[in-house]
């Protein structure tokens, strides 16, 4: 539902990017540098390298081609997939790097590129292409990309309120990264899918096609593959104590949690998408509520429940019932900040009509 | 040729299906351990985990868009591929883990998963997937599912056979995986193609499609680019003695051994398969016999032939001649057993009408 | 504009295919062989193999789903690629090996393969597909098949004087893969795309289709994730001062000079490909020259400028100016060699008529 692109890209899409970029571009030239070499460089690169990859893989074609379903959005899916997932990363190198390595503190002057900063900033645009999976088909170009560059800060600000304030455990980036971006991304939906005539499930432009579905498995294969890459990616830049308590699994309890979460999904598909849309206009354009939203609420509470049994060297905090605590804490906030975040940020690009779509 | 897919669907593979899982699910609790982390995990993890990847790689993406060359079964080639191998591997993980960590002589109380076994359970998927490729079209998913069950089991006990009692030199997986696959997949076939109205090469949905053809090359290319990781990661998880026995080549006889097997399955293609689809109406959706069969046979000729130049040293045997011949035997047993168990297999499924196709 | 496809293989592409195997295969037996596995083998396959692999994976697929964006030319894209890339590695395995390892001067009597020439010999294939682009859909699969044959001693001997001779600096293979690769190809569609009915852009042929594009984004992803593992393979296979030159470099400026280079690759593709399309009937199918042609020139100019500020730590020479002089020279070499190899090879093929297309 995009029309007249060409006029569109000038008046919104173009000037926007332009200024987006310039900004980017001189803080780079200012703020940004490539960390020193060490000695163990190459030990460095062996550790991290082939983990960036696998995410980038996920990132740039799972989550890309995951969602060329649409008969009619396809190409646009992929594309812009790319673009805001690149977009974000630079974004996320100022933003992430200046919160993490204590910018705002004065403790440093410059932010350091190194791999590690450079994975955190690819989980960002995973989080950015989680809540693109609710909006997409909805959203103008322009104001996708402007609610993709609001979404940047509110991560930062989420990511360090709940690792480093809350000393939350989130395995898998369950909180930080699916239920932050489901949230953002259906909170904006609700503002857009409102405003717009192509509203609902059955109209004919939301529905798929016999080969693009082929292409989303093309998407499905590579993030299903390179989910365990994911997870060590994760491990890999987390603070140390997280890493061991994932040994407190059994094979069995793995597979019930994923048996769980694949009934819950597709229950999720087959009833509550549809009854959000038809009673208050949710659009869900890739069910991310059911893939991401659901199952990381799920996986915050199982995760702070299953502290309660555990020894406090698995743990942030001296009792699980307090790691409990801060945990439900996390979850809420996170919520919080993505709702009000993704409301806010969807109100204003509606507002300023930013090239809205009008077929 | 899959009629009235809901009905069917509600009927046999649901129940089949649950039946099968609940059965992993409670072995996996009583039985499946993770194995315990030790000192050298992350040397492990390094060796072992570029090896995993790609070959899931091969598994999932290689085989799965291979098969979607089929005009009307694209997205079901690819689907059913993906959750055929997975379930295969949670099933491996029980029969393999328990049949090489002696469990059925009580030299174990519980399986022990790492990333080798892992492996090794992807190699039995693989050898499914071949299997797949023969009767893709002509099973029901229900008929499909409990050959594919079936399969498991057979595969260990042939493994086992093969490698550990006989001692055969296996490069490659060509016995064990290409040479069992094949003949298994194309036993079933027989009995199945038989069955069904829908038969015949000139049948309209045997054809392929144009953008279908641009699929599969997909598969085509990361099976043909990974294939080294996965001979390297055969090499790592078998005995020690065959990883030495693979330096008596030239990178000439290579190019032979490539351009010969190429010609073989060319012109298997070519003349073979429209032979034995007229002669004895044998459906070979994939042409698994000119890919994996024939050179399966071939390569298990030379490999014995080869074995009678070869020093000792890279035998498992003390003369090239005793190795030739628990070479032959090791490949005569294959058939047995892949011949036996597909057309076993295939009965039954066909026998109790599992919701066969009737179009 | 393939016509009578059955029987231009059969006359002019097959007796070629098979005169260039068995030379090759001659070659082979006579001249190579796997070089001695020294101690450290285990730690030079964990080396290189990765990225030989991702190499593999961006030229194979990358390169080959780029061009699948041809309505009517896809699949003849990806499998000409594969093929073509194929022939090539294997002939730059005789020609560069033997390059390389001083066959001409007699200090070597064999060509050692091992996985720093393979990889050498998949940047040569990634020129040659470079060249492939611009002449895709305009030469029969014989033409090109000699092209890409007459490419490969032309590659060697412009990479044995841009880096041992003239001792140019050439980071990511500006030079020797993209300069050349483009000049090649455009020369040779120069000679090719006059001498065909179909020419021109608006031709309806040449148009690409919507699902077509969406291929053309699985090449384009998988070519922009492992463009890192492109770089650190050349570096790792390069002469060592290279290595440390990359460091002059802030993350600001690789920001300007990507901008840059994208800007000049989309300006290229508006306005430069149909002027030289209308005015010298220079074919471009796949805008060779905006995405590889003219950034090459820019590169090379860029880094012998950069030259000059240069410590001569970094440089190969004692002075910036004396580098700069160097790789001026490497550049204009480059483009005679390129262009007149491109000329005449197109030239020969089209002179003998080598089952040019006549639709």
């Amino acid at each position: 539902g995009i029309p007249d692109r060409e006029g569109q890209m000038r008046k919104g899409f173009v000037p926007s990017l332009a200024g987006i970029f310039i900004v980017i571009l001189g803080l780079f030239f200012g703020l940004v540098q490539y960390t020193e070499v060490g000695e163990n460089a190459m030990d460095q690169v062996h550790r991290y390298y082939t983990y960036f990859i696998d995410v980038q893989i996920m990132i740039f074609v799972g989550f890309g081609f995951l969602m060329t379903f649409m008969r009619r959005y396809s190409l646009g899916a992929v594309s812009l997939n790319y673009f805001g997932s690149a977009l974000m990363m630079l974004e996320a190198i100022l933003v992430i790097g200046a919160t993490q390595q204590g910018f705002w503190n004065l403790k440093a002057s410059k932010i350091q590129i190194d791999i590690e900063l450079l994975i955190d900033c690819s989980f960002c645009a995973g989080s950015g292409m989680i809540a693109f999976g609710a909006i997409i088909g909805k959203a103008s170009p322009t104001q996708l990309l402007w609610l993709l560059v609001w979404q940047v800060p509110l991560y930062a600000l989420n990511q360090h309120l709940v690792i480093y304030t809350f000393k939350a455990l989130d395995m898998g980036g369950t909180i930080v990264i699916h239920l932050f971006g489901a949230y953002y991304g259906l909170a904006a939906s609700l503002v857009l899918s409102r405003r717009q005539p192509l509203h609902g499930l059955d109209h004919p432009k939301n529905s798929s096609a016999y080969l693009n579905d082929v292409f989303s498995m093309v998407g499905t294969l590579f993030l299903w593959i390179y989910w365990p890459s994911f997870n060590g990616a994760l491990a890999s830049v987390a603070p140390e104590s997280l890493e061991t308590a994932t040994d407190a699994q059994t094979p069995g309890g793995a597979l019930c949690v994923g048996l769980f979460a694949g009934c819950v999904s597709t229950l999720g598909f087959s009833f509550l998408t549809p009854f959000l849309d038809r009673t208050i206009g949710l659009g869900d354009t890739c069910g991310v509520h059911n893939l991401h939203g659901i199952p990381a609420i799920l996986g915050t509470l199982v995760a702070g429940l299953a502290s309660l049994g555990q020894h406090s060297d698995y743990l942030m905090y001296g009792t699980g019932r307090e790691q409990l605590g801060w945990e439900v804490l996390a979850g809420v906030v996170t919520l919080a900040i993505a709702t009000s975040g993704g409301l806010l940020g969807a109100w204003v690009v509606t507002a300023l009509n930013l090239t809205r779509a009008e077929d």
